[in-house]
Parts: C-alpha cells; structure tokens; sequence
C-alpha cells in the first residue's frame, strides 16, 4: 500500500470527523449500517483526489473537506446499491452489508448516503460544486445502468466499456478534482485540466481494478474473479476476443452468456495469457495513466503534485 | 377526482416539460423505466404544494418550477426503492417497475431520478432550497428505515408511527411549501408558516391513506390491503390495540408477527369496525386537517389558497 505523508493523513482525519458527524442518526440501524461500511477501512482514494486538488493551490478555506465527504458519501451510496445489484457476498474485506442485512436495508441506507452527499454540497456553498457533483450522480447511475444493460454481451465494443467505466467510475474522481479547483477559487481553465487529469486517472484506475480482477494474487477484500463471475466483460476479454480460435470463441460465449456451472476461471485466465491480452490492457492503463501525468505538468511544484505523482506511479507498480 | 383551476393545469404543464427534458438519457432503459413511472398518471400532488405555495405571494420568477420537478422526482426515486423494498407489484394501476423490469434496474434508475431532483434544484440556484430538500431526502431514507425496522411489530406506539409517517410522506410536503416560499423570496416566518402547512397536511395525507388501504372501494392502482399484507402496522390498527379482547389480540399478532397464509384481511377489517378504529383514524387526520387549514389563515386571499383549501376539503372527502 501506499503510504501518505503527514498533512494528507491529517486532512484524512478531518474528513472523517465531519463524515461521521454526517452518519449519526436517530435511526439506530441507519448509523449502524454507515458506520460499518464508511468504517470498514475504505481507501478514501476519491476524498485524497479532492483534497490534493485544492491544496495544489493557495487556499484561504478548508471548503474542500466538505467536497472530500461528499464524493466519499456518493462513492459509498454507489457500493451499497451495486452490492445488491451484483449480489456481493464481500465488501472491503468484510460481509457486504447486503449479506448481513439484506437487499431492504442496503437500498434504504444507500440512499440515506446519497442524501448526506448532498448536505455536504451544501456545505461547501457553492452552486458550482453542486452542479459538478450532482451532474456526477446522474453520469453514474447512467453508467450503472448501461452496465447492466451489457452483462454478457460478448460483442460489447471497446468504446461501450469505455463509456461505462467513464461514467461509473472515472466522472467522479473528474468532479472531485474540478470541485477542489473550484473551492479553491481557481478558474475554468485549471478546473478543466483538473477535471481531465481525474477523468484520465479514473479510466485507468478501473481498467487496473479490471485486470487484478483476473490476475491479482492480493486482491484485499475481494475474490479473484468476481467479474468473471457476474459475466461483466471487461477490457482483458475485449481485447482477448477478436484473437480467440473459434473452439476458444464458443467457450468465452459459453462462459458468458449464461451463468452455468462449467465456468472455468482459471481456463479463461490461460485463454487471456496465450494472447497477451493483460499485457494490452496494461498498456491501455499505462497510457492513461501518462495522460493524467502530463496534465499534471500545468501545475507549479507542490506537496499536493508530488503526492498525485506518487500515486500515479503506484497505479503502474500495480500492474507491473 | 379534485378538478384544478386552468391556471394550476398550465403550471403542472410546465413542470411535466422540466422533468421530460431532465430524464432524456442516452441509455434506453433509463429513458424508458424513467418515463413509463414519470408517466404513469401520478397526481402530482407535491409539485402542486411547491406551485401553490409559490402562487400565494406575487412571484417574479417562475423557479418554483424547478422546485415542483425536484419534489416530483425525489417522491418517485423513493417510489421505485420502495416498490423493491415492499416487493410491490403493481404502481399507480399498472405492473410497478421491478416487477416488468426487475430490482436491479429499478434501483439504479431510482438512483438516477434522485440525482435528477440534486439538477433541479440547482436550477433553482438558491442555497437554501438546496438546504432544505436535501436535508428533506435525508429524513425521508431515515423514515424508511425506520419504517422497516418496525415491520410487524405490534407493540410500536402512536408516537413512534408519527415519527415515521412525518419523515417518509410529511416531511417532502413540508419542504415542498417551504422552498415554494423562498423561491418567492418570503422571509423566515412565512417559510416556518408554509413548512407547518405542508407536515401537517402530510400527515393527514399519509393517515387517510392508511385508512382506505383498509376501507376504499376504489382504492385507484393499488390492491386494498397492502399494509396489512406486508404487515404495515398503520394507525387503524394501533388504534384498535387496546381495545381488541384477549382472543382477538392473538389474531392480530399472529397475523403481524408472521407472513403466514392465515391471514385474514377481511376478518381484520370487521374487528378494527367493531372498535371504531377507522372512526378514530379519521378523526386524528380531520385534526391534522385542521390544524393545516388554520396554517392558511395566515396568507392573503390568492387564487392559490383558495385551490389549498380546496384540497383540504377532498382530503376530508375522501374519508367521509
């Protein structure tokens, strides 16, 4: 893992303080249910983008904890209902709260999570970060749905999953950044490169996420796999499938089409090796990844740079 | 049906054009589950409270329209959750969502419209009507736990069914009128008036509907008998408690505790008839009718108050 220096981790801890003040509830099991996942040892990877992008700057106020909460709370709105839509039995490590409370319970309190993102908006009074952040929710919720609309369609394009992870993931840490840039009253243009560096980060956070999915042997929390499972077809089998022999086509059909007992995970992996399709989609992400690194060339040399730079290498040292 | 003024048509008019616009999506199934629930004949009622309360004071912009969206949607997120939660079949007459179109898309798609009411309101470009409804959706979530959590249990008490009836239903009301008066850039007081109409009238609004899941005739797109099915412990029922002999203690508990085939709405209904339980359910609601009506007093006479009364009385109608 990563290791943040001091004021990161600082900041981290006001973060926290103001989303668990957030969670408290009169409804015992609201707070229970929020305090396990928010608690349950998240990375906080899209709070630590919202707050490198302000502090990337001279800032006078600390508005961008405010955003750095409200992406958390969007993000965790976001796990608690894919839980259930994906029917996930672990979370961060843990039982899912799906599986430990069930599908009612998951839907009710992710929408609880959903609301705090918005209070924390507002807290940040800005129209600007509302706008951004609300935009964000709606791209999302399209990129969940597209994704379920192409569970097991084998002829998914390039450019379909693109547009997916795009919207599912990478729109949000786009938003985070550019909220930070806006709350720290910096104009179009550094909200735009900001914006950019996100979006080109979170398109090659999620394809490494794709790849350890079939390849990681510390995948934390999570089984190997899952995709695989829940016939998502991500960038490894898209880039795998026009090199397919045609007894290797029907088997990856086969796989995905249905959700059948002769699923052979560590067959597909075997498949995916012998035609290099890791190697291509790591390329993918390492040019992303080199995308984010030059919009980070706009910007003077800061604490904040170096720690986005850092965190861009270890995105690479992943897959490497 | 309660007939509307012309003038209250061509308003709601308007609003069906906002939310039309906002559900336009490029992925089909959004646009498609969005519209079938958005257009399935919904009363509108909460987008009317925002118009009318808007209406009562001479208005110079028409952002109470965005208001009126932003409610709607917020009200139909929370329908689609809710169907899924309560395992409905059948919404505003017609096969309810995850019924035609299953749990997983209903729930992104609510995620969706829930994003949706956040655009509106920023189109409304007023902090405090941000404040307000977001704070709204919050409570909202936090009923519904709470009205889970509740499910069956037959000891809960009349303060507690308040408590959950205000948040889930009252509440968006409440908001409803109170951003209808800062659109129309009325002070504290006349917000604090408008936000007690509107709780008061949810209330009564969510009583009478607890009673005629009991009693209607033509209960319209529902099947009676809802709540007792999925062992919604309503105020009829907690209104007869008390009063119920030894034996028929035991019928209500077992048919409470328990989603078992013995259930008997019909010999429910005859025994809570006997206690006057549905007379004194009406007479709580007439109260909170009251106690609204006298909420107007306040306001100048107005083409709009005369319509807020007008729902009052068909209101008090329906359960005469």
């Amino acid at each position: 893992m990563l290791k943040y220096p001091d004021f990161l981790n600082l900041e981290l801890q006001k973060v926290d303080e103001i989303i668990n003040l957030s969670i408290s509830s009169d409804v015992d099991k609201v707070n229970l249910i929020s305090s396990y996942l928010i608690g349950a040892g998240g990375k906080r990877v899209r709070p630590i983008f919202a707050i490198l992008s302000a502090l990337m700057f001279p800032v006078s106020s600390d508005k961008y904890l405010n955003v750095a909460a409200a992406v958390e709370f969007i993000h965790t709105a976001t796990l608690l209902h894919d839980d259930v839509v994906d029917e996930s039995k672990l979370r961060r490590g843990r039982e899912s709260a799906n599986s430990k409370w069930g599908n009612k319970l998951s839907i009710l309190v992710g929408d609880f999570l959903f609301a705090q993102s918005f209070n924390s908006m507002v807290a940040c009074g800005s129209m600007d970060v509302m706008d951004t952040l609300s935009k964000a929710s709606t791209i999302i919720s399209e990129g969940e749905v597209e994704q379920l609309e192409q569970i097991g369609n084998i002829n998914i394009s390039f450019d379909q999953y693109l547009r997916i992870i795009r919207s599912k993931t990478a729109e949000l840490f786009a938003a985070a950044c550019k909220c930070g840039a806006i709350v720290a009253k910096q104009n179009l243009i550094y909200q735009k490169y900001l914006y950019d560096f996100g979006l080109n980060f979170g398109i090659a956070f999620q394809i490494v996420d794709d790849i350890l999915d079939y390849s990681s042997e510390s995948k934390i929390g999570k089984d190997l796999g899952n995709d695989f499972l829940e016939r998502k077809i991500t960038l490894p089998v898209i880039l795998a499938l026009p090199d397919l022999t045609p007894e290797e086509k029907i088997l990856f059909k086969n796989w995905f089409s249905s959700a059948g007992d002769d699923l052979s995970f560590e067959k597909a992996v075997e498949i995916m090796k012998i035609h290099n399709s890791f190697e291509k989609a790591k390329q993918i992400a390492t040019n992303y990844i080199n995308e984010a690194k030059s919009s980070l060339d706009f910007f003077a040399s800061s604490e904040a740079k170096n720690v986005f730079q850092r965190i861009l290498e270890f995105q690479v040292s992943r897959i490497s």
